[in-house]
């Protein structure tokens, strides 16, 4: 289905077994409560394993994480390895009946949880097929005997990703060992890799740029360091004083530790990642100004986080741009079937062995994603005369708030789903603070059948909260072309006229 | 018949093709004489592969390369790539008897030179069936189109290096791309790869270590700096003055470095990577005495260079050790057919995506080398309680002097071939300047019936100058066991005690 690389029918020796051998005294974790070298960490999430086997999770079985301290989703991950379960990080923020949505659609038969989301896991496990069991890592352990595993087939799946598409209900991404392995290769030789590094993620560990830094640093034998909530003042704490050589972050996150700040970072700091949206001008300017090594990436759940990263010396000559692909990813950009010319916008597609094989027990919208090994992306850029992308829409329509994707139809679903609604649509509005953040344009069934109160308590529970529109605007039609389509884009450009205004 | 991990049926998009577009600007090769980035190099090889095409070079077959030039190797080496070559080079310390049996084995169909080897090329294209044709890059070019490739086949073999065996005629091990890919990864994850780095080889291009640098970079996109002969001035203005930050070297060259240097050097110097023989443990003092980042290896032709490296940070605690394997590479010891214990000596055992699929043309030798996966080393050695291995004996008899191999049996049989020779044994002695130096008892067919200037005048052609026996001892008969097998241990052991005395 897609060109293999590392992907074939082989088998490694296990990371986390093989890293507790060759580097078993090595810092693999800190977090601001634990610090666990390979040896501890293995001996965890053995441990952890042999809980799982006691819950009755056999290989292959699902398990659902809805944790937010960042030590027990690592323990997860790796307890799910050794177990040869497929995990299914969740986003707590995510209200408790799209997360039942997403367990019961990847058949769970475990949820795992943390002390700091027990009560959202349990409102999810009542909203089962039946309940589902619970495990709070937090308490007392059951008693079970350590399970490692001591090989990894490459093609077999570590975790389901959901991701919302835009035609409504997410779909699974399978991201296999392969995938993960092939991300950490990849970015090894393009950000460069030390024995000594440590890789700080102070955001949540449930997107696939959290979870490919705790691969990245357990494939390499380093450090990751995660942070449970982002603070601008910790993150640049622990650059000039915890030895960081890299960082994770999106561009909101990036401003807030830039803002007021007079010293530079040390020089060991290498490389500052910046994923998850569009980064303004101003932010990457600054940046260049006070010699921050920014890296700005493109990349998707579906590709196992990067796929084209712009390295910090040709951030000058090409800024705005995401760079050249990872080696070995290929991208093409397409326009009516055929490549599109340098400068000329089109479809970017992806192929290579970081590309999921595709979404869980969903073979249509599979087939649909990935043909001929290339996977479309849906995202709108082009590639300049040199071969650097350049990327125009995260999507068609996706919106990113504070590096949270929200995918219109959804939004635009639920506002529907009011009985005084008679359609919505929902764009993006440019926020200093948040990237974007999600407004909504509410035609009712008849004037004042419905208002901002009724709606806001409608949507309150079947949305996270970062989903729910900021504003709403009353319209007696929506614009749309002859055949119908709905114009999302001259909704963006009248907020963009009424807002300069 | 070995494990796979990157080999497959897979291909990646061709490695000098793709840097020429993504890091076309940056420098690939620097030598005493030139300096290339990567899209002058792709285009240099590009042209050289079109001139192979008009020799009648065919996608398969092998073309030999006799040059030392190292700016000519490196070309020849991506010129047999873009035109799907396989290539054989050549050790030009070789006599052209030893050069053109290996040759007519590969059954090459061309043969590259540069000026400095054109005479030996000459002497050995004499010598093959007919005459092979011989083209001197140092010459004006044929006229040409350029020949590029855009996708590499893992499992293609890549290069035939011949490695003398025990037993006798030298065997040529096939080294896959993928073998260079896993090596290449490997080597990255165990010592760092920065984008900046610049990798020094200061030794011949035609042995594993030398070309094995010169894919890494390739594959990282970093610089390969050659030097043509060692020179321990030149390497350490390099080192000081070159922003050199890895090297590779075997320890003669190291103590070379050492000897009378007060300065420390620079810090960007990441890793002197040591490899070829035993290293002696004064000098690895020293090292650690200096700060000097040594990482002892342990390594084959057949396993695309390094199994195991000590890293610098392990040294101390660890001397002589020469570390564990490189992930994802496995290794075992084994005695009388079962796993020795720890610190018990056996038979080092290698499996993993380095591994060699096998030798040319010779499946007898590579069914009794490549067993369940496993490649059987000949190298005897032990793990100690942690897993580091002790390398005793780099194959049992082998002599390895001033980092070249220097197989007993063929020299013995060089000097049986002389009429007044009974029968010969020759074993390495210890020696300051070159590791190991071979030393030959010789048993004449009757006293007096060869002397050292007629045996000396013999050899003379035959054999590399640095495999004729620095010196011949006479016997009238040679130690053997009860079952009549020559015991070599004693006659070391004779040696050191003669010596010591």
């Amino acid at each position: 289905m897609h060109t293999s690389w590392l992907q074939s029918a082989a088998s490694v020796p296990d990371w986390l077994t093989r890293q507790m051998d060759v580097r078993g005294g090595e810092v693999a974790l800190e977090t601001e409560s634990v610090r666990w070298t390979y040896r501890e960490l293995g001996e965890r999430a053995g441990q952890a394993a042999g809980v799982l086997a006691g819950f009755g999770v056999a290989p292959g079985d699902r398990v659902a994480l809805v944790a937010q301290r960042p030590e027990v989703v690592v323990l997860a991950v790796h307890a799910a390895v050794q177990r040869g379960a497929i995990l299914v990080p969740v986003n707590w923020r995510l209200s408790a009946r799209e997360i039942a949505w997403q367990l019961e659609d990847a058949g769970i038969s475990l949820l795992i949880c943390d002390d700091a989301q027990r009560a959202l896991a349990s409102a999810v496990a009542e909203q089962g097929p039946g309940t589902w069991p619970v495990w709070d890592v937090s308490q007392p352990w059951p008693d079970a005997s350590a399970v490692f595993r001591d090989r990894i087939e490459l093609d077999a799946v570590q975790a389901i990703l959901y991701t919302s598409g835009t035609t409504g209900h997410p779909k699974g991404a399978m991201i296999t060992y392969g995938n993960f392995l092939a991300s950490a290769l990849a970015s090894a030789l393009q950000l460069g890799v030390l024995p000594g590094d440590r890789w700080l993620v102070p955001m949540p560990l449930f997107h696939v740029g959290g979870l490919s830094v705790l691969m990245r640093s357990l494939i390499y034998g380093t450090t990751a360091v995660a942070h449970e909530r982002f603070s601008a003042e910790a993150v640049n704490r622990a650059i000039d004083e915890g030895g960081i050589t890299l960082v994770s972050v999106v561009p909101t996150m990036l401003s807030r530790m830039l803002a007021g700040r007079g010293t530079p970072y040390p020089e060991r700091l290498r490389c500052v990642l910046l994923g998850g949206s569009y980064a303004p001008k101003p932010l990457l300017e600054r940046c260049q100004a006070l010699g921050v090594p920014v890296a700005q990436s493109y990349g998707l759940t579906e590709a196992t986080s990067q796929v084209c990263t712009l390295l910090p010396q040709d951030g000058l000559r090409k800024l705005g741009s995401s760079g050249k692909p990872l080696l070995p990813t290929e991208i093409r950009v397409v326009c009516e079937g055929r490549p599109a010319a340098p400068g000329e916008p089109g479809e970017i597609i992806v192929r290579g062995p970081t590309v999921t094989p595709g979404y869980w027990r969903r073979p249509d919208a599979t087939a649909n994603a990935i043909r001929d090994g290339w996977l479309y992306t849906g995202d709108i850029g082009y590639l300049d005369e040199e071969g650097y992308l350049y990327v125009l829409d995260r999507r068609t329509d996706l919106i990113v708030s504070g590096g949270e994707n929200i995918y219109p139809a959804e939004v635009e679903n639920a506002i529907a789903a009011h009985p005084g609604v008679l359609e919505a649509a929902v764009v993006g509005e440019t926020d200093p603070e948040w990237g974007q953040v999600p407004v909504a344009f509410v035609v009712p069934v008849r004037p004042g059948a419905v208002d901002e109160a009724n709606l806001r308590a409608h949507l309150e529970g079947r949305l996270a909260r970062y989903k729910v529109p900021k504003r709403f605007v009353w319209m007696e039609q929506l614009p749309r072309n002859a055949s119908g389509k709905l114009l999302r884009r001259s909704l963006r450009e009248w907020l963009v006229s009424s807002t300069s205004r």
